[in-house]
């Protein structure tokens, strides 16, 4: 992803490893600080997932793997390193998933091993954006919900990716971006992305994404998936539901950003699912600030389910899928 | 309305004068802290609503025409003090009705023409709340949008004012509060209102009504308005028209409770009804602590308008009408 540093416009990673260090870009610091942290021990890297320098599911698998790769290099044992990093997040499918294939390459050169996993990651993100910039055309509004960017997924992100893509082949568009209540992913994150990219955009509330798509003022709505069942209904940051019924009730073509490893066949429908509630804080409180009564309290639903309906196409490293063609993933998958 | 302060349960108005001096709920604090406001003079009125220690239209209006009767009782030029009182929210409309109003009953006794023009207001609310009641059964679960409170409206409210009836006749029922974001009416002023009449509720990100409704936890939905065409498009709160697609969507009953004078037959439509936008910084910033990059910029229309074909019914002072049965309204109104 371009950020903007003092040193001028780089070209970097969420995470990259150079010699004995691996170097992070510090996620609670944003928007307000761009910072990185050199990270040279194991145990340091257990800490910097656990306390969220980095975050995104596939960034922390690939900060998992360089964690071991570092352990690797310090001579540690593998299994010892092995379980501290699987402590720090212990819901995180893709840190368990990177520590497991790492150990199964026990005696390789395991800072290869982790280099060539965080590659892996950024070229189906690439091939993400190769696949969905097509849709983009010049002068576009486009709405997208919370951060499928390049922080959380190495580089490129997913539902970003087709917006840097385009952006670089010099198409000129504007990207609504929604704040993404309670946790503000987008006001935040993508709209820092956006500006560090050069890319046009306007933070807007949550609440006014369907006014705009009620004026014919939307192009194109493209979002990211944390879980895709084999019909086609997939799970995403809440709100992502309504976005998405608005864009059909207005003629909005509807794209969800995903590589295939996204998908869940072992589950029929969205309805199998479970929803993670998190803390009522996340609602009362903004930046540390109740703004609600003492004694209100709230419901704060992570992520919603979206029917396989409202979708018009699954954007994946492998092309672009409808509903229900789903087959040829699911062999390669 | 019912309000908890440290003399116990109190039966208040947002704002009634007693003897020579009017007292206001002073807006600005809640939902942290209850306070009134003592005010002697048609000056310190008009910097009372100039500063928003009073806010929403009919309170406004009532705290206008509370000014004009200071004035009239200190012996004041009524034309001064009208020049005053108008120039403090130059585009609210009931307030320049009110004060012109008072300007008619020139001879009269203004401090009771001021009052029987508050009790007017909140007969209207009250009203309201009688022929919307009957629509909240035991066991409901209701959405509100922003805050169409007896804060704003003097007493009882409009969307809430059924909330109230209901709940004082016995009902138990739920109410989903949506925070209302970018300014979070909804969270401050409606919650609030609700935990001191009693009612049980929760607080959620606009973006979470509609995972409720797709879950078929929502029963119905209630909401204001803020000026509605004749063919029943209505205009209201940024977020309203996106909670109005989702509850057809999901076939969730979503009423608008306004009063008559709410109706504009100049307007054939809603398309005649012009978006305010407000300041950027209601977006990017929350409780005046930025939390966007600092060179993002912000869209922040304040209204939306939702088409008729979303609204069951709407509920005024003159009982209960679906879009297409105004004309009885267009002779009284």
């Amino acid at each position: 992803m371009r950020v903007r540093t003092n040193r001028g416009r780089e070209d970097l990673r969420a995470i990259w490893m150079d010699g004995a260090v691996v170097t992070v870009i510090d996620q609670r610091e944003l928007p307000r600080k761009f910072k990185t942290v050199d990270i040279k021990t194991c145990a340091e890297m257990a800490e910097a997932i656990s306390d969220m320098t980095v975050r995104g599911a596939p960034t922390i698998g690939a900060a998992a793997a360089y964690g071991m790769a570092l352990a690797w290099k310090a001579g540690e044992d593998l299994d010892k390193a092995a379980k501290a990093i699987k402590a720090t997040r212990p819901t995180a499918h893709d840190l368990f998933y990177a520590v497991d294939l790492m150990l199964s390459k026990r005696g390789d050169d395991l800072v290869k091993a982790a280099g060539a996993y965080a590659d892996e990651i950024v070229s189906k993100c690439k091939a993400i954006g190769e696949h969905g910039a097509p849709l983009i055309k010049g002068g576009h509004r486009i709405l997208t919900h919370c951060n499928a960017g390049a922080l959380a997924t190495v580089d490129f992100g997913t539902a970003l990716a087709p917006m840097r893509l385009a952006h670089r082949a010099g198409r000129k568009f504007f990207v609504y971006v929604d704040e993404t209540r309670p946790r503000l992913q987008g006001a935040k994150l993508t709209a820092w992305e956006l500006l560090n990219e050069g890319i046009d955009h306007a933070i807007i509330a949550d609440n006014a994404a369907g006014h705009y798509m009620s004026r014919g003022e939307v192009d194109l709505a493209i979002v990211g998936a944390d879980r895709i069942a084999s019909n086609g209904d997939f799970a995403n940051k809440i709100g992502t539901y309504e976005k998405a019924v608005l864009a059909k009730e207005n003629g909005v073509p509807f794209y969800v950003a995903a590589p295939v490893s996204t998908f869940d066949f072992t589950l029929t429908s969205g309805s199998g699912i479970v929803i993670e509630d998190r803390s009522q804080d996340e609602v009362l409180l903004v930046n540390g600030r109740r703004v609600s009564p003492e004694h209100s309290k709230a419901l704060n639903p992570a992520f919603d389910v979206t029917p396989a309906r409202y979708v018009t196409g699954f954007i994946t490293e492998k092309g672009m899928f409808k509903p229900g063609e789903f087959s040829s993933l699911r062999k390669v998958g």
